[in-house]
């Protein structure tokens, strides 16, 4: 009757993607913990799991240890070596391919160390493509590819994954997704996702912000980008250009000139090379190494490193007061090489949010850096991946068989010409 | 058999909801637009609208010109003088309360200016609902009250309408909102609503900005609020307290002192009292009338309020150029008395805009002055009070109902005691 009202068929579908949801992100859960969190009964879990099952997604299992006595109930697992993504991501400073499989668990992976310099989208496109291949021809028999997702860091445009700015490698507008899709010759799309978008989703789905709805994700590299969470949603803006929270201009006076071609712009001012310049290393130090060694010296006391730490830290409270004046978060996630820098500018940090935020908007926010480390974009680049399993599991299982079995009749079938 | 499963009562219901929403916020629809926007079939839509019809809440008939030959297709418009609103509006400067009927239509108002020095809670509350009750002594007998809303220029606990902080007031948590509805003796609870909350939902749903799924609303007075509409939603954060863009710090060196404590906030720099002190006038100008005067001078040529105006259309440029970076917004609209100033500063705004932010994130934005005025708050306030009705047209009336009658029985009732 209506576009509200929803068929059989829709809702089980629905539920068989929400319910692989869950395993996929937790791991292991118990059915009476599923029918809690999906709001069904025991019988409907029951049926669920058990097509899931029989479509070999998941398992179900005793659990490890329950520490209780009694009867342990079964707990849900993904299977994750039978179907997995192919997650790619190009970081400012090397490439990363992976396969991953459902559950999220890193089953391969492959790493190059990216000249800072440009580079052509052939170039990149080549060698994310050939560790694809690699990783696919390594899986054992039967494994099936169910998705592919990219993380980039610059801005993307999410219909068509196009770079539209990568200042890192130089890139305008260059068609990134379409030709690594072409490259990797699977069939499938490759959606691309701004690496902080990912990596705010990813600590929000499996990191330090699960359950947290209103999230600040803060990435550092070279620049710094920003994922945010709004309503346990990412703010993509029109056009999916939103969170670019490193062209926030915080020193209108005397800031430092930034890649954006603007001056003060947070990322100018909290950057690796502002942190290295600020400890008077610029000469000797470079790049995430550069970061690492400058908060290793700070560790060990030394004077000019924590005074870099603290000038840091004093523009990054700013930003980051801004930011929890404006999205009055549960949580403000401090990830890439801002995990690091943070520990020794937190007091700086910690002093401008107490200073610029109004209380109601602060009392209950928390400051945390990312608990996945350097591969948050790499695990949110594999969601990606795994986007549309999750929305419909066995459409697109069955489109997957389909795929897999034409390939191999192709590969069978000896050539008449 | 689950949640996402929804009975045909919640279906009708939330239909019923949804066309009244449609012709309240257009003010009159055809049928066949109805059955486009809602994606219903046309039987449908004639039996919903048949019975918010035979309830009094809408009614059908000729649209006033089409300007097309033929026989026109009737509309279905909403009974503006059955069932209304009590909205309040808590400004800087004055105290304003409306009944509104169905359709947003002003029916009638009050208003008394306020002193700019504290008010107590219960002063406040005794004019507001002294208001209220003097509109619905004037209403004509029959006419139902359906649901009170009311915007206040400060910072709003939104389960209970608890003033936070109210600055202008020197509020620090007082029951605005509890102790309103105590003194207005309806039965009704008042939900309460920040004042640039409910400007930027009213010029989402009502003005400008109408369509625009991602917007972002400054409003100007003594200090600068804001609403931004992220996806169609209200951004309100963990606590409600989201949107303060009025305390991002914009000037980290010689910045004015701000209400909140801090310095170089965007409102210290962008406010009333920036202006009229950039123009030189804050010996003899304030308020409202002093921005209107410098305005009004700076249209006649006058050197030092042109000066004044892109002196703040150079902060506020930052500021608003900060936002489109983190919101890549499609609209960005200026209300309050920055609707008076934005033309005058526009050039340095843009220009700011132009400068600071990526290209990608700015390519579609438009920046527009809000086309509700002064009422634009009232109009927010007015929502709040029809948000219950338009979710459960016909419970709502039912329990209105129910309560006007108890009222009515007990004033007809001689007391035995």
């Amino acid at each position: 009757m209506t576009r509200a009202g929803r068929s059989q068929e829709e809702i089980r579908q629905r539920n068989l993607g929400a319910l692989l949801r869950h395993v996929h992100l937790a791991g292991a859960v118990s059915r009476s913990e599923l029918a809690d969190r999906m709001g069904l009964n025991r019988s409907t879990i029951l049926a669920l799991t058990a097509e899931l099952t029989s479509a070999g997604l998941v398992r179900e299992e005793l659990p490890r240890d329950t520490g209780r006595a009694g009867r342990p109930s079964l707990v849900v697992r993904p299977e994750p070596g039978r179907f997995h993504v192919l997650a790619f991501d190009v970081r400012v400073d090397r490439l990363v391919a992976a396969r991953v499989g459902l559950g999220g668990v890193v089953l391969d992976r492959r790493e190059a160390v990216r000249q800072r310099a440009g580079a052509d989208l052939e170039d990149v496109v080549g060698v994310l493509a050939g560790f694809g291949h690699d990783l696919l021809r390594r899986t054992r028999p039967g494994s099936l590819c169910v998705g592919v997702g990219a993380a980039y860091c610059g801005m993307i445009r999410p219909a068509d994954g196009t770079v539209r700015y990568g200042p890192n490698m130089g890139w305008v507008d260059q068609a990134f997704g379409t030709e690594l899709g072409r490259r990797l010759g699977l069939g499938l799309p490759v959606p691309v996702g701004n690496e902080a978008h990912l990596g705010a989703l990813a600590e929000h789905q499996r990191g330090v912000g699960i359950g947290v709805q209103n999230l600040v994700y803060l990435h550092g590299d070279v620049g710094v980008g920003g994922g945010i969470i709004v309503g346990g949603k990412l703010l993509d803006g029109d056009g999916g250009y939103g969170c670019e929270l490193g062209h926030m201009m915080v020193n209108p006076y005397d800031g430092r000139p930034c890649e954006c071609g603007s001056r003060g712009c947070l990322e100018a001012e909290v950057g690796e090379r502002a942190l290295i310049d600020a400890a008077g290393r610029s000469g000797d130090l470079s790049g995430r190494e550069g970061v690492r060694a400058v908060v290793e010296a700070a560790e060990r006391g030394d004077p000019a490193a924590r005074e870099a730490l603290h000038r840091i830290g004093d523009w990054l409270g700013i930003g980051v007061a801004n930011l929890i004046n404006l999205f009055n978060p549960g949580m403000v996630v401090f990830g890439g090489m801002l995990r690091e820098v943070y520990p020794g500018s937190a007091a700086q940090v910690l002093s401008r949010v107490e200073a610029n935020v109004l209380v109601a908007s602060r009392e209950r926010v928390r400051l945390r850096v990312s608990a996945l480390g350097d591969d948050v974009t790499l695990a949110g680049a594999a969601e990606l991946g795994f986007a549309k399993l999750l929305a419909d599991p066995l459409d697109v299982l069955a489109e997957t068989r389909a795929r897999a079995g034409t390939r191999r009749r192709r590969t069978l079938t000896p050539t008449t010409s």
